[in-house]
């Protein structure tokens, strides 16, 4: 991050406050802190506001044993400093007193300060009117810059390697889900995986998730005990970090011959990301992709085995960021947004099995650009 | 978990609740859903409450995704699911109704819960009143069990293995702090490390911290790009997990022969984390030890290079929980209780250094039992 970088994601935020008739606007939230600043989380303690007022310097609110390392690496950062017992919170209201705006209109990211944190905020700025302003930083975030996008693409190339590393080495009959993700945590680094912004991860932009056989009709749970065994279908979840940004994969894969219904699911989900990532393109809504491929399925019989697991979402600083394919997110798409696609089908009866595949692409001009090489088949493991 | 567990736990909850006068309490803290119920953190998406009514079975509400997974691992849970866009809130409100307290004494985990969620929740229930609980489940966590301690004791020796790895193998002049970093998350695996309940972390406790030289004054601040030099002080701060519980260690490294500022730093930090193990005891409180390491530093002219670290904490499901040894937490130390004892000295001037030692212990009717076992000395890297 550079001041030149910073100083402008600043007017952005800015030209969103003023829209809204926001005197400042208070950062807490790690992913948007990063954006912002270049600060990375240090993984401890209270939240350290950043103050955007309308006018003026912005201010940053840092621990004592945090202050040293801002002063020296982000010079162009105006912070002042609070002890490790204190809440940053007195601090902020003697700012926000002395810039005249106490008793103004206050922006806080409601969708991640505590409970506890804003009732403390609300008790020493009385007079102060709060507005929910989670959604401001995290629009800007969307559309990519070139920087950014150099980062993204590093991550899913290491992504792409670690493919490899996967199916050729790791991946055993008589390996847990457990062991298999562990592995490919190390293997990411390995392959030059960096460190997670928030919530704090090494290597991997998550922890991977990894299932066998009937575990893969799970989509929110994590990897368990289960060996991987004779016909399982496996589902490798995982994704690479590089310089603080995301990728977010999924292949599939068998142990031993696949079965004529695993074959035939596995083409319908191929198929399917094949159009969805087809009809992306700039104008097109968030939620009329999540409606594609709903109708798609609905086409094929499937969709009672489409379980709700939204078919994408943005990624970047957080693998799982906005816009999110999903009915009620109505963002246009835009060129230089980076999405993660990733429809799939559930069967749930005895003896089900569940197949997802997931591309990281690329908003252009005309459509998308794939920025996940790696093979899209239904690897055989013996 | 077994059945026996949950239920003695819930009614642990359900005695402090009655103390209180609360009807229902909300879980949704996950280490504190972990240790009611045993079932993990997923990683992804909206809260899953449980809730706990003074009488009655709680019950878990689950997304879809994740509610086979409850109902064939967790069959003694009673659990209801929701579909995964759909906020847990409103079938909350439903439970709640059917048990007749919504309009009475709530307790929430305000700590913990967004100030969005909790905005949701009041709109839906104008009526209850809501009361933070975030301390009930957590004070309850303090005092482990015998099944825990052994989890712990597990930690601490794979914690203790690594030790030798990272001195003998790991750290290496010319090495980047991120490359130890990293280096220890793949070796804490390869020992056996587990996956961290929450925040999710694999292998490792936390994000293991690294320092060299004068970033060795940092408390809170993320491993870094800065290479292992000659003469530098070294600081390693990590901890495996296993079967969900944390350990939590710190170890020192000079590369080079150490000077004798260095040699004399490292044995003041030594034998004042020595002399704060032996006075801790069923019956002092935890502000008391805090205390007892500030008046040793006067002793010894090195309070101004104490700059606020705590010098010890809880561990357990949490890497860092209650009770911490602070100013303001007036905490009784009680048998089975197991802590991270840590003080250190941060030499903040020009060519400073920082020296922390850090180790586990067990709290018994006497004194601690120390369940760290690896070398303290000032190891000498080459």
């Amino acid at each position: 991050m550079d001041r030149g970088n910073y100083v402008s994601r600043v007017e952005r935020v800015r030209q969103i406050m003023s829209q809204r008739g926001l005197d400042v606007v208070i950062i807490t939230y790690w992913p948007n802190l990063f954006y912002i600043t270049g600060i990375v989380f240090g993984g401890f303690g209270n939240p350290m506001p950043l103050l955007i007022p309308l006018e003026g310097d912005p201010t940053f609110v840092s621990p004592l044993g945090f202050y040293q390392m801002v002063r020296d690496n982000y010079p162009f950062l105006n912070a002042e400093k609070v002890s490790i017992n204190e809440t940053p919170w007195r601090k902020v209201k003697s700012i926000l007193e002395e810039w005249g705006v106490a008793s103004g209109k206050i922006g806080i990211e409601s969708r991640h300060i505590t409970s506890v944190q804003r009732d403390i905020l609300r008790e020493l700025l009385p007079k102060s009117e709060f507005e929910d302003c989670s959604d401001i930083v995290e629009s800007i975030r969307m559309v990519k810059s070139e920087e950014e996008l150099k980062c993204i693409r590093k991550a899913c190339e290491i992504t792409d390697e670690v493919y490899e590393v996967i199916m050729e080495d790791i991946l055993k009959p008589g390996k847990t889900e457990l062991e298999v993700s562990r592995e490919i945590v190390c293997a990411l680094i390995e392959k030059g995986g960096e460190e997670r912004i928030f919530p704090l991860y090494t290597g991997a932009s998550f922890y991977p998730q990894v299932r066998f056989g009937i575990n893969t009709v799970y989509t929110s749970v994590r990897s368990t005990n289960k060996k991987c065994s004779q016909g399982d279908i496996i589902l490798v979840d995982y994704g690479a970090v590089y310089g603080g940004y995301c990728a977010d994969i999924t292949r599939a894969a068998v142990v031993g011959s696949p079965t004529e219904k695993q074959k035939k699911i596995f083409e319908h989900v191929q198929s399917l990301l094949d159009k969805t990532l087809q009809i992306i393109k700039p104008g097109i809504k968030a939620a009329e992709v999540y409606n594609f491929v709903c109708k798609e399925l609905k086409k094929e019989g499937m969709l009672k085995y489409f379980i709700g697991h939204r078919p994408g979402h943005g990624i970047g600083i957080e693998s799982w960021e906005r816009p999110y394919l999903s009915p009620n997110d109505f963002t246009t798409i835009k060129p230089n947004m980076t999405l993660a696609v990733e429809p799939g089908i559930y069967i749930w009866e005895e003896g089900g099995f569940g197949i997802r595949l997931e591309d990281n692409v690329l908003v252009t001009e005309k459509g998308v650009e794939n920025l996940t090489k790696c093979p899209k088949e239904l690897k055989v493991i013996l």
